[in-house]
């Protein structure tokens, strides 16, 4: 393992976490808050020990597959230790394991949070939580990928590590360009955002946090009262409309930027995509509209949410854990379902479902007609039996994670419905879940050691399983 | 399709299972019961339909896979039809969907009862309810196979299809000779558990039910009290080493019989089983410890319903209902675990689940050595790319098929443990589950939709998925 590659590209990273701290910094001092300090003290913090890491350049910069995942595994639990400084410092959250939550929360844009009151958080900790999301979402690794002189062509395995989904497509040939080129759509679209919220009478300070919030699929409020606080439909529109846009393989939104139209209309996930969130939206629809005074109001809160909960976001306009069960039932099912791979969402994505799907239904046929040889396919071309074991392991770790999770939280002996949603909203990047972790609620009342299991799974999620395993296997360790 | 040799095949086991509806007949009989004409009625019925179809033996006897998969997927439909018939006729359940949902519970070995009161049921219904525990957990038609002359040596589709697991071994080159060694072992195994239970002090009639529904890990209780009634340690005993031995895989049982015992000793699926065993035996003895008198007190419940939930058979001699919620989650994941393949237990089998995790392992160690070449090893031989695809598609249909019943199931406005326990005790064939489907409840109060959804899940569980998926796919019609 190139070791001395390894410390340098943590360093550096962690060079670029510093200059992200700036911002908030930066926010507090225009606000005139108290937490400049604590922003600045952090920034030096982490300044200084990716400076002492990244001194030296190394002459090989190779990375290869197996450093790749060290770097993505080691750094997003790193950027979650020293993003967590400031919130300590500056007492708004006392405690290291509920700010290592909360960041890690952040990064992963899944916006489970332990904080109580949003109202007495700084505007300073306000932004970086939801800078947090905006980040982790494309990918802190891809960012430094794209702006930052690093590796020697060999960045692919990075990329390959953070970006979701089981297929990573290079936009161009270059993979600094495309991370740039990913980098530089991703900013335009959330400053569009920012407009039409504006717009729409949120004020600037609010309508740059939940456009980072949607743009990542993180769903971090900053109200007590949410999206709700605006109560308009038109923000709800609004929301709703990028959190699906946002749930879209960024390479569909590039071809279609470029004009290319076709990939996108043939693209069995997008279409795999919407057809979900139609279905369920008009099963909500029709099973929750008694509560409501139309039909087209029970679809505006229908529609919200389910944009809200299969792309990851977990923004709530509503508190669907009055809703009934069919409703809470197709929610929860549609946190494992997630966003489409490519996009900052999580869950195990429409793609991998799609693929699993089909090969299944092939597994059936060849049940009947043994000796005939059949292929999937999948967005045009076959999909090879290595990429099929792959995402079929994806999902037996998957589980086993989710089981591991769900046998730790139990020990906490709350209800069966918090304790299964508590697990599969961290492992999906959701937010909130249901009953005692549900929209309403918050996970501050879980102890240490759950918030410390859930940030694990939240970690898991987020970086699809793989690069954490890794880190844990004996075969890395020798090697 | 050789359209003749099915309706042949179907009659001869119409006329097997009327057959077995001799055997209530008499305990009627013999009991002074008036369920006499009951069941003397449903045996004319099922031995005349039977004969019709049965009346012209065709020329060409083969079976091709399609063929096996068609008659096990159709024939458990009809047994499980023809034999609420007299459970109807004797107005104990009046409801034929309820009397279909009771019997399908019976032959898939689950145990989920919508008998509301066991104390008016006829000594004759309540040994034909444990009967088809006893004969579906072997499967009825290995019974057939094994028994009656039928098919020219093609019999092996059947019994592939009809087996549980992933990968089928003929104990002896003949199919025939197998199944009658199996059912050798089988009749002879709860012989001395009967024996044993009188010696125990368990009456006759008792003692043969509850061996029947041990035997085929079903667990359909004959008293309302369950085998708590006895209150013996003894019983609880023998019908705890019961319950694990009848979850292990009759090829072991015989290769022990007939004294080989490396075998045993080497395989990785009993080690796994047995670990499991006892991993959660602990861990609920612990968790549980407080609620009784003594660990050992812990122990005696702990370990009845740890083996009884794994091997599916589902009796309880506790209202685990009421344990912390760690013990209820441990004997959750116990229900997808399941017993062992080749033996009458349900749920996803040890053996699936070691080999999707050592394939999942590989994938890892694959990532960072990408040019190395690995295969999965099992019990000492490779697993091929073949079936491991093959247990994976098993997986996805499953959670398919999960997550659709928990859908349909969701509409009776559950809470979510009742809801999702019902669907995890009847896919896995387990019985009871948690809250209003829970130990000390029963399934009687949920709608026709939900009766007929469960029924569907149970006979998709204990046929595993693929039998049932075959008959609604549209190249199995077209063909």
């Amino acid at each position: 393992m190139n070791k001395k590659m390894i410390l340098f590209t943590l360093g550096k990273l962690l060079k670029v976490e510093a200059v992200f701290l700036l911002l908030p910094l930066l926010v507090a001092l225009t606000s005139g808050e108290e937490e400049v300090a604590a922003y600045g003290i952090a920034f030096a913090i982490t300044f200084l020990v990716g400076t002492l890491l990244s001194l030296k350049a190394p002459e090989n910069r190779n990375i290869y597959a197996k450093e790749g995942f060290f770097i993505v595994g080691i750094s997003w639990c790193l950027l979650s230790f020293f993003g967590a400084l400031p919130l300590v410092f500056s007492g708004e959250i006392p405690s290291f394991v509920d700010a290592f939550f909360e960041t890690v929360s952040g990064f992963t844009t899944t916006g489970s949070s332990i904080l109580t009151d949003l109202d007495v958080i700084s505007r300073a900790s306000l932004f970086w939580r939801s800078f947090t999301h905006w980040v982790g979402g494309m990918g802190v690794l891809v960012f430094t990928v794209a702006f930052i002189p690093l590796a020697s062509g060999r960045s692919m395995h990075i990329l390959k590590a953070e970006m979701p989904g089981p297929v990573v497509g290079k936009l161009v040939s270059k993979v600094r360009v495309s991370a740039r080129i990913l980098y530089v759509i991703y900013a335009v679209l959330t400053a569009i955002e920012i407009v039409l919220l504006l717009l729409g009478g949120m004020p600037l300070f609010d309508s740059v946090l939940n456009s980072f919030a949607t743009a990542g699929t993180g769903g971090f409020s900053m109200t007590n009262e949410g999206i709700g606080l605006y109560n308009s439909a038109y923000i709800d529109g609004v929301i709703t409309f990028f959190m699906i846009l946002f749930g879209i393989n960024f390479n569909l939104v590039y071809f279609f930027l470029i004009g290319k139209i076709l990939p996108v209309l043939k693209s069995e996930e997008l279409r795999g995509y919407l057809v979900i969130i139609t279905l369920a939206t008009v099963g909500i629809t029709l099973n929750i509209s008694p509560m409501y005074h139309s039909y087209l109001e029970a679809f505006r809160y229908a529609v919200f949410q389910v944009a809200s909960i299969i792309t990851t976001t977990g923004f709530a306009t509503a508190n669907y854990d009055l809703w009934p069960m069919f409703s809470q039932t197709i929610l929860l099912l549609l946190m494992f379902v997630g966003a489409c791979s490519g996009s900052t969402g999580g869950g195990i994505k429409v793609s991998r479902i799609l693929m699993l799907f089909k090969n299944a239904v092939k597994e059936v046929k060849k049940l009947l007609h043994s000796r005939s040889v059949m292929t999937v396919n999948f967005e045009g071309s076959a999909v090879s039996p290595k990429t099929l074991n792959n995402i079929h392991s994806f999902l037996v770790l998957y589980f086993l994670v989710f089981a591991v999770a769900l046998l730790i939280l139990s020990l906490e002996n709350l209800d069966f419905q918090t304790t299964f949603s508590a697990v599969a909203t961290c492992i999906n990047n959701v937010g909130p879940g249901f009953k005692a972790v549900g929209p309403t609620e918050n996970f501050a009342f879980l102890s240490n050691y759950s918030k410390l299991t859930l940030s694990f799974v939240m970690l898991a999620g987020r970086l699809e399983i793989f690069p954490i395993f890794i880190l844990f296997s004996k075969s890395f360790w020798k090697g």
